[in-house]
């Protein structure tokens, strides 16, 4: 029997990936990357408020025909592959991104009308500009539906669907009243391929809809009409054009449309994986399973791990979210992450130092070459807030320690640890809730690419770090949950046996650093409870946000 | 009547300047800066531990030669000057910058077999090494004699005289025995204009005697043999070989020796004013007077006011000294300081971001930019420990408020505010504990080249900034001391009234800046008490001390 494939498709924060893998062994045929053409590197900004981070959803449109071209030319000078060999495609992307479209399902911002709107395209994931609105949700509901909230962390983010379409309600209601329906962008590109014209035939993924938008089957899936009003009656009236029902990947988001078959030369028909977040399907390309917690280290790290749904899990305080299905179906779906990581290393390197991406290797070499403790340095990892365990954009950086004699490449060394401390954080929480952790496989570019930041990441946490085997983690997870629709698995993980793998080498905690890491892990938490509000006699707490009370007052004045 | 000269001599921590000034009118006729040729930029370092910091007292006698020499060949080029017509000499130095001596007042270091010994040498002010010795002289001080350190914050400092001293005999005992006694800095070089071939001779000013090593005549000169004792009985017997009593700047040091005065070319048998430190000679050339806080403003910061003795000055927690005749004779002179200012800023610029001297005005061109909280940022000015108001060396830099888009220059901005913060805090100190201020003038190359630095210290602080006349502020005030001594003036008010000046442009506080300063201050206060250990609810006063114990423990261990 000739062999199948499966196609995954991963929308990144500033390209999207497109994978040809074979489904009997997970062998990758072929890739290809396509950048978005809008904005600074994909993203739109707006030279007034940093917090704005929006995409042009014509770029996912053009980055889809290119990059699944592209990878499917690769994967054709491999022998053995053709094409019609293709069984079905799986779609992963950032989130929670949504974008308002309308009554045909067609992005608002592809209207001539609002292409320029800012407020039209899709909000990315790592917008920030709906603080206030998330502050207000989680008043709302832990007044009136505390269960709501109960399993993210008890904090709705305003990084969150709701957040950002209310604020859209607010800032810009002519874009709020022209949207029929909002989709997410992981929902959006399958009810694409398969020829969706309509919301109500866009498909929800579990996963967005769970973990972003306070969906649950034990509510009865979005929050109720009632609650909605309370935060604005359009947004009560919208839920009616919004879904009754998501979906976990045991269910197709579709077959492939003719048109889209013929744009990207490929079967028409095939299945098409309902769409999760990038990290998700990520965390199966890694070969999730119970006791194993996936972290995906990129700009910003994502924690994923399951429990069994037979089993309970108990609310888990500052962790983003548990929900059903969301990763494995059959399994609750764990996410926790941290806001910024290779973003803080980018930052420090290319936006204080000035540095060009070289500079990264030159201070990593350096950093390579101090001991734990040797500089004197802590550093908290909040450059783009606390997602897990605080739950607070609304946190900023802090360093301390320096001297005078304080280098950039000690800064950077303490700025890797900061985030090896936040990773420490976010594992003992869950630890200490009952999800079972007895292995980290690390996928992302940093897990592959920094042994000194693995290393640090294996002192602090005292964990093994291992690395997933694949480079492209997402997308094959995605081509795996298509192989396992398509029927060329019969399960999840007889799927993800055949089809993922990690790297042999691994890293061990070395017990001398440990000790030393110990002791800085116990000041960070100190420094980190303080300014975090964990500890309520500081007279710290307050003082990031007063401060960014001050920059945008000033900043209104202007 | 032919016009008279003073030359005042200042030695920096870099460098030697020589200035002659027309007693009438303090003109500056000629000056001349010699660097010192020893270590990195005339600093001895030890590559193994950044608290050392000694100087080479060779150093200081080349740098005599050529700065006076240099002062009097450019004097020579205007009309109306000859050397003939110089009739005193003034010198401050850095202090407490102590050397070991033998039996002849000569320098240690300059003997063949100690020539390499970094303990052997000038041990600079800003000299790190003896934090421990300086603890134990505290708690022993604090628990058997309380009033010796009750005028200078109650914290004896790993900075000054004594602790240098006993750290000296614990590590290296053979320099110590070798020692017959130990000068400062600013009394050596006037003992050696004058000739004094033994240490008995020396004649010790109040200001170092005062301010840096226990000195009163309440308590009959230096600390009692039996406290000393308690340190080490060889800190005992050591007392017998330094000095009875200290003056103040109305006895002359003695009369320049005829080989000096060949050597340098000027008239044998001129007076030698009594050695001052830099600062406190500053103020003098600054116009100090009671109500007139004088703040140099260069790698550190120093901060002089002056209230007359006949009032009774209350100790003031927290300012390094409090010195009958340490400046003006007839007045309490009041001494507060940050530890590191100009070297914070050169630390960032240079030491992290690895620019130029040039990348200073870029930096500055773009912080001026910026609008007071404009950033979100927040520092502390403690890269160098905080000499005032916390008298803590061990205490280091913290900088929060960064985002992933915080530019280099707005940290820079944020480490100019953090120091003028700190300027605030050592003003109310003074100002609550009854020191009259009702102008400030500043002097430092900092104070004339960066009017964006001085706008902010008027902002931050709520005071008028003025700037003194002269750039050579510190031996300005030297040579009016000279003057005095000579008798070309009846008083140091008179002598200062002539000589003396201040800028016409000042800098006046900025009301709508002050506003959100003021709110940043505290802010600052809140996280400057937490750290600092002033609020004794806070998590966090350790944090600082236990990373530089790891440290340590870190560096023993290589």
């Amino acid at each position: 029997m000739a062999p199948t494939f499966t196609l995954g498709i991963d929308y990144g924060t500033n390209s999207v990936r497109a994978l040809v893998v074979r489904t009997s062994d997970g062998a990758e045929f072929g890739s290809a990357v396509a950048n978005y053409p809008s904005g600074r590197q994909g993203v739109l900004l707006d030279p007034k408020d940093h917090n704005v981070a929006r995409q042009h959803p014509g770029d996912y449109l053009v980055g889809l025909e290119q990059s699944v071209r592209g990878a499917l030319a690769a994967a054709k000078k491999k022998r053995g592959f053709a094409a019609t060999q293709v069984v079905g495609i799986g779609v992963d992307s950032t989130g929670s991104s949504p974008m308002p479209v309308d009554a045909q399902n067609r992005p608002l911002a592809l209207d001539k009308k609002w292409k320029k709107n800012l407020h039209a395209q899709c909000w990315l994931w790592k917008d920030h500009t709906s603080v206030r609105e998330a502050a207000r949700i989680t008043t709302a509901a832990a007044e009136h539906r505390p269960h709501y909230i109960a399993k993210c962390g008890n904090t709705y983010s305003s990084e969150w669907f709701w957040a950002k379409i209310w604020h859209c309600l607010n800032v810009a209601p002519a874009v709020f009243d022209a949207a029929y329906s909002w989709v997410e962008l992981a929902d959006w590109i399958p009810s694409v391929l398969a020829g969706a014209d309509m919301p109500a035939k866009v498909m929800r993924g579990v996963c967005c809809a769970g973990h972003k938008a306070l969906y649950s089957d034990e509510w009865g899936g979005l929050p109720d009409k009632d609650f909605l009003a309370l935060l604005d009656p359009k947004l009560a009236e919208l839920r009616d054009r919004l879904y009754e029902k998501a979906h976990d990947a045991t269910v197709p988001a579709g077959k492939l449309s003719a048109a889209w078959a013929k744009k990207l030369g490929l079967p028409a028909g095939i299945p098409i994986g309902i769409g999760e977040m990038d990290v998700h399907y990520g965390a199966i390309g890694c070969g999730v399973a119970e006791g194993v917690l996936v972290k995906v280290i990129g700009t910003s790290t994502c924690d994923c791990a399951v429990v069994s749904a037979d089993k309970t899990v108990q609310d888990i305080p500052g962790i983003c979210g548990i929900v059903k299905g969301s990763i494995l179906p059959g399994y609750y779906g764990i996410e926790a992450g941290q806001s910024a990581v290779g973003d803080i290393f980018k930052w420090w390197v290319e936006g204080v130092c000035g540095g060009d991406g070289a500079a990264h290797g030159a201070l990593t070499k350096a950093a390579a070459k101090q001991k734990p403790g040797q500089a004197g340095l802590l550093a908290l990892d909040w450059n783009n807030g606390n997602r897990t365990i605080l739950v607070d954009q609304q946190l900023t950086g802090l360093l301390l320690g320096q001297t005078l004699y304080t280098t950039s490449a000690e800064i950077y060394r303490a700025l890797i640890e900061a985030t090896a401390f936040g990773a420490r954080a976010i594992l003992e929480r869950i630890q200490n809730y009952g999800v079972p952790v007895n292995r980290i496989v690390c996928a992302g570019g940093i897990a592959e690419k920094n042994p000194m930041l693995m290393q640090i990441y294996a002192d602090i946490t005292g964990c093994t770090m291992q690395v997933s085997g694949s480079s492209q983690a997402c997308a094959l997870g995605s081509a795996v949950a298509a192989a396992v629709l398509a029927g060329a698995h019969k399960s999840y993980p007889a799927a993800q046996k055949a089809m993922t793998s990690v790297k042999a080498k691994g890293y061990r905690p070395i017990t001398a650093n440990r000790k030393v890491y110990d002791q800085l892990y116990g000041l960070y938490r100190r420094v980190h409870d303080a300014f975090g509000g964990l500890n309520q006699n500081a007279d710290l707490s307050r003082v990031m946000k007063e401060l960014l009370e001050v920059k945008r007052r000033v900043a209104s004045i202007q």
